[in-house]
C-alpha cells in the first residue's frame, strides 16, 4: 500500500490541511479550521488595551490548536494507519515572525510579558514598522548595501529587520529578553520536531540572508540603532536550511498528541505563494508562476542570480534546492476588481446578480466577454495599490483614460482586468530583458477560475497558460516537502522534482494567445508602457502630489 | 398702470412663456408646453420609414401651436388688458433651421414633400451631418479662410453650413426647392410680424456671418459643391439684425389668434443661451456667464474683436448691440455628474437617498463637502464628452487619476466637479491672456442650485460668483428683447442694457472664494494644465488611439 504525507497550509485567518496519497498525490482528506483569535488588530486577547494603528498579530497558541485538530480530522477522515503516514510538511504567511526564549517559548506566553503587544507574533501584514522600513532603505542605500538591489532596491515593511528594529525602539526591554525572532513556519516545525532550523525561503524572501554573503553586517545594524548590531548574531541563530530536508521526526510528545508515531518525517518549510510552485508541479527553471488572488506573486527559477528591476527578491534554494528563486508581484489585483464591484458598481448589475443567482463579478465577465479587445476605448494603469513589480512604489496610484458618456461597467471592469495582465507582461519583460528566460506560464489562485481573464492574460503576453488544478496548491505543495523529506525509502520521494512529477495534478486546461487579440493588444500595451513609464518613472509625478495633498489635508483634520 | 411684454423660449422638447411686468421685470405669469411631436429622430410623423442614425428633426407647426396656447395661457392667467402687452420677444434653440418656400412655408407642410426627411427643420441636435462638417472644415483650413479662426478653428456639425450641404448632396431636388434657409426663431418672427430678419446672434454663431465681412465666399462654397456657391446669395437671403431691434408688429390674424393687438411689437430673437445674460441682468462687457447645465455655455462680452484659442464664436451684436459677443463651452458638465450617478454609484447611496428623501446627487455632494480640496487624492480631466473650449476636440475623453482601494464614490463626484472647474478656469485664462478681461462671474442653470459646486468653482478660479436669481433666464430675457423692440414711448426701454437694469431681478447669492481652498485648488490646477497639455495637445495621442481601435473594432462588428 502506497504511504501517505500530510501538508499543513497556514494562512491569516485559518489554517488547511490535506492528507494525500504520497506517491500519487491523490487527496485522501482535507480539513480547514479558523484560528479563534484570527487577525489580532483591535486590541490583545483578554486586554482592553486598543493597539496602535497598522498593527496585525496572530496568537501561536492558534496554531498549534488548529494543527492539533486538523491533523486529528484528516486521519480519521481517511483512515490511514498512523504508520502509513510518512511525513509532514507545512507552509505559513511571512514575514510571520514571534520573538521566543532559548527554550522556544513565545514570549507572549510568559506571564510577565503577555500584555505587551510586542511579545505577540507580528503577522505579515503588521505595517506599524513603515518608519523602521523607510530609515532601514534610506541608510542600506547611503551605506551602498549589495544586499538591497537583490530586493528591488527597497525592502518591506512587512519584513523581519523592520518589525524587530521597531520592537527594540518601542520595547527594548522586550527586545533584550528575546532569545530568538523566528518565523512562524520554522516555530512550528521547531515545536514538532525540537530542532530550530531556519527555512532558506522565508530567511531569503523576508529576513535579507543570501546563501553566499550571509546576512547583513553588523556594522549596518548599529548605523540604524547601537543596540541592533547583534541582531543576526544573537537573535537569528541556526542554520539556514532549504526546502524539503528532513529537519527531525515528530517528537514523542507531538506523536501522541497528533495519533501519529516518531517515525513521521517533519520537512523545513516553505512560505505558502512559494509553495503552491510545487504544489503546481513546477519545480523546473523557466517556468514562472502567477499565485493570482487579492494580489499576484510571480514566481520563476533560473540558474543562475541576476538583479532584476523590482523584483521582490532572489533567493538561491527559495523555493526548490539548487535553483534561484525569482520573486515578483502586483500588489492589487483580485483587491482591484473587488474595489470596483464594491464602489462602482450600480444596483441593476446586483438585481441582474440576484435573477441570475451568480455573483456580480460573473455578471460583469459575461457583459466584458462580448467585447472585442479594444472595443470599450479604456486604457488603465492598475495602481490602485501601488506598483510592486517593476517600480516599487506604494505611492503611485491608480489610473483610467479613455472614458466617454457612453461608457459603461463591464467597459471598465475589463479595462481594468487588462491592465493587470499588461502589469504582468511588464515583469514578464522585465525577467527576459536580464536573461532570466519565461519559457512557460502557470496560473494558480481563485482568479483562474475566470475565463475571460485568463484569456486576456494569455493574449497580453502572448504565451499558453496552463491553469493548476488543485485549488489548494499551497497545502499540496507542503504535503510533497513532507514526502521528500521523508524520503523515497521510507516511500516518499528523494527530491522535490520527483515528487512534483508523481504527485501534482495534471491539467489539461490551457488558455492559448488569439492572433487577432494579440494585434490589438500589442496597440494597447505600447500605450501602457509609455503611461507607465510617464506616471512611473518621474516624468509627470501628478501622483506623488496628489498623495502629499492628501496626507497634509488628513493631518489637519 | 405698467405695461407688460411677453418672453417665449423655444427649446429642445418643450416652450416655456412668462409675462412680466415691462418696468420692473416681475413675473405675472408662466407657463410650459411640450411638443406633440418632440424631438423626430426615429420616423417621421404619420410615417413608418425609419430615420438614418444621427438625425434630429422638430415639427414647425409644434412652434407655432405651442405659442399660441403659451401666450393665450399667460394672458388668462395674469388677466392683462391685451393693450398693456407691449411686446413679444424670444429666444431660441439654434442652430435649428428649416427649408421653406419664397412666402415662408415650411417645405414639410407642402403635400410634395412632406414624406422627405430634408424637408423638416434640423434641430441643433441633428448630427448626420458629421461628413459634411468634416470636409467644410478640411476645405476651410486648406484654404485659408478667415472666418475659421474665430470658431475656434473648426465647425460644428450642428450648423448651418453642414446641414445644408447634407441637403444638397442627399436630395438636390429639395435643395433646388428651398427658397430660404431660416432659423427656427427667425422663422416664428416671420410669421408674427410677417416680416423675414435674420437674428445676428444665430447667424453669427451658427451660419458664420460676420458684420465686418458677412458671410463666406461664393468660391469656397463651390470648393465644396459645384451647385453650392449661391447658398448665402439665393437662400440665406435678408437683412441681419442685432437682437431687440423692432421687426415689426402683430400681423392682425395673428393679434386675433393670440387675444393680442397689433400694436405690439415683435423683436429680434436670440440664441437661448444667450438670452439667458440678459435675463441674468447682463449687459456689460467684461462679465462672463456660465450658462451650467448638462454642458456649460460661457458668454463674455467685449468692446473689441480678437481671436481666443478654441472658443465656440466671436460675433459683434452677438449678445447686445455694439458689443462682441464670446461663446465658449465644455462639451459635458451636469451630463458628467449624470453619467457618475448611473454608471458608477452603488446601491447603498440609492438606500441612503431613499431614506433622506432626497436625491443621489444631494447624497453625495452631503459627502464630498465633508472632505477638504486635495484630501481624496485624486485629479481628473473633464472630457466624457470630449473638449470643446479650448482644444475643439471631441476625440479627447475622460482621465481619473489618483484612484487607491479606499477611494469611494464620493472622491470620484468631487474629483470630477473640480475638473470641470478646472475646465472653466482654462477658458477664463484663455480669454484674459487675449486681452478679453474678466472681471466678474455670473453662473446660471440648474447647476447653480449645488452649493459646493458652485463653492469649487469660486475657490478655483478665484471670481466671487453671483448666482443668477431667475429659474427662466432665457424667458425673462426674450421678454427684455421684447420690450426693448415696443422701445420706452410705449412703455417698454431704449436699449437692452437699461431693460436688464430695471428687469432683472437682483441677486444677492454670492460664492466668495476661501483662500485656504485657494491654494490647495491651485497646486491641483497646475497638475491639472500639465496634463490638459500632455493629453489634450499632441504629446500622448493614446486617446486617439483609443477612439480609433474603438470605431475599428465596431466596423468589425
Amino acid at each position: 500500500m502506497n504511504k501517505a504525507v500530510i501538508g499543513l497550509d497556514f494562512g491569516t485567518e485559518s489554517a488547511r490541511a490535506v492528507l494525500v496519497d504520497a506517491t500519487s498525490g491523490a487527496l485522501l482528506a482535507s480539513a480547514q479550521r479558523a484560528y479563534p483569535d484570527g487577525v489580532i488588530d483591535e486590541k490583545l486577547p483578554h486586554s482592553a488595551t486598543p493597539l496602535p494603528p497598522a498593527w496585525a498579530l496572530q496568537n501561536s497558541d492558534d496554531w498549534l490548536s488548529a494543527l492539533t485538530a486538523l491533523v486529528q480530522t484528516v486521519s480519521t477522515q481517511a483512515g490511514t494507519d498512523p504508520s502509513d503516514i510518512i511525513g509532514m510538511g507545512i507552509d505559513f504567511t511571512a514575514c510571520t515572525v514571534l520573538p521566543v526564549t532559548a527554550t522556544g517559548a513565545p514570549l507572549h506566553t510568559v506571564k510577565a510579558f503577555c500584555e505587551r503587544p510586542h511579545a505577540w507574533p507580528k503577522l505579515w501584514k503588521h505595517h506599524a514598522a513603515q518608519a523602521q522600513a523607510d530609515r532601514i532603505n534610506e541608510t542600506a542605500l547611503a551605506r551602498k548595501q549589495r544586499w538591497l538591489a537583490r530586493y528591488g532596491g527597497k525592502i518591506s515593511a512587512e519584513w523581519l529587520l523592520p518589525k524587530a528594529l521597531q520592537m527594540l525602539e518601542e520595547d527594548p526591554e522586550l527586545y533584550a529578553a528575546t532569545d530568538h525572532f523566528v518565523e512562524g513556519a520554522d516555530w512550528v516545525v521547531w515545536q514538532l520536531s525540537g530542532v530550530l532550523a531556519r527555512n532558506a525561503c522565508a530567511a531569503g524572501y523576508k529576513a535579507t540572508w543570501h546563501k553566499g554573503e550571509g546576512f547583513p553586517a553588523a556594522d549596518f545594524l548599529a548605523a540604524l540603532h547601537p543596540d541592533f548590531s547583534g541582531l543576526y548574531r544573537d537573535k537569528v541563530r541556526g542554520p539556514v536550511v532549504p526546502p524539503g530536508q528532513l529537519v527531525g521526526y515528530l517528537t514523542p510528545g507531538w506523536a501522541k498528541r497528533l495519533g501519529l508515531t516518531t517515525r513521521t518525517a517533519v520537512a523545513t518549510p516553505l512560505i505558502d505563494a512559494h509553495a503552491a510552485v510545487l504544489g503546481a508541479g513546477v519545480t523546473d527553471a523557466h517556468t514562472l508562476v502567477m499565485m493570482m488572488g487579492t494580489s499576484t506573486c510571480h514566481l520563476l527559477m533560473s540558474e543562475r542570480e541576476t538583479l532584476v528591476e523590482g523584483i521582490s527578491g532572489v533567493v538561491e534554494d527559495g523555493i526548490v534546492p539548487g535553483l534561484f528563486g525569482y520573486e515578483a508581484g502586483q500588489a492589487g489585483v483580485g483587491d482591484l476588481f473587488a474595489w470596483f464591484v464594491k464602489q462602482a458598481l450600480p444596483p441593476r448589475y446586483y438585481e441582474e446578480a440576484r435573477a441570475q443567482g451568480v455573483d456580480l463579478h460573473r455578471v460583469l465577465t459575461q457583459r466584458a466577454r462580448r467585447q472585442r479587445p479594444g472595443q470599450h476605448g479604456l486604457l488603465a494603469l492598475d495602481w490602485w495599490n501601488g506598483n510592486r513589480s517593476t517600480l516599487v512604489d506604494a505611492n503611485l496610484s491608480g489610473l483610467l483614460l479613455g472614458a466617454t458618456l457612453e461608457t459603461k461597467p463591464e467597459d471598465i471592469y475589463r479595462a481594468l482586468i487588462e491592465s493587470t495582465a499588461f502589469g504582468t507582461r511588464v515583469i514578464i519583460e522585465a525577467f527576459t530583458q536580464k536573461g532570466v528566460a519565461v519559457e512557460a506560464v502557470v496560473a494558480a489562485g481563485g482568479l483562474t477560475e475566470n475565463a475571460l481573464l485568463m484569456q486576456i492574460y494569455a493574449d497580453v503576453s502572448g504565451h499558453v497558460i496552463r491553469v493548476a488544478n488543485s485549488p489548494q496548491a499551497s497545502a499540496l505543495g507542503a504535503a510533497m516537502l513532507g514526502a521528500t523529506a521523508a524520503g523515497k525509502a521510507a516511500g516518499g520521494h528523494d527530491t522535490l522534482a520527483q515528487a512534483a512529477t508523481t504527485m501534482a495534478p495534471a491539467s489539461e486546461q490551457r488558455y492559448h494567445p488569439i492572433a487577432a487579440h494579440q494585434r490589438v493588444y500589442e496597440t494597447l500595451f505600447t500605450e501602457y508602457k509609455r503611461l507607465y513609464t510617464f506616471f512611473g518613472r518621474g516624468q509627470n509625478d501628478v501622483m506623488k502630489v496628489l498623495r502629499a495633498l492628501k496626507s497634509q489635508s488628513q493631518k489637519e483634520c
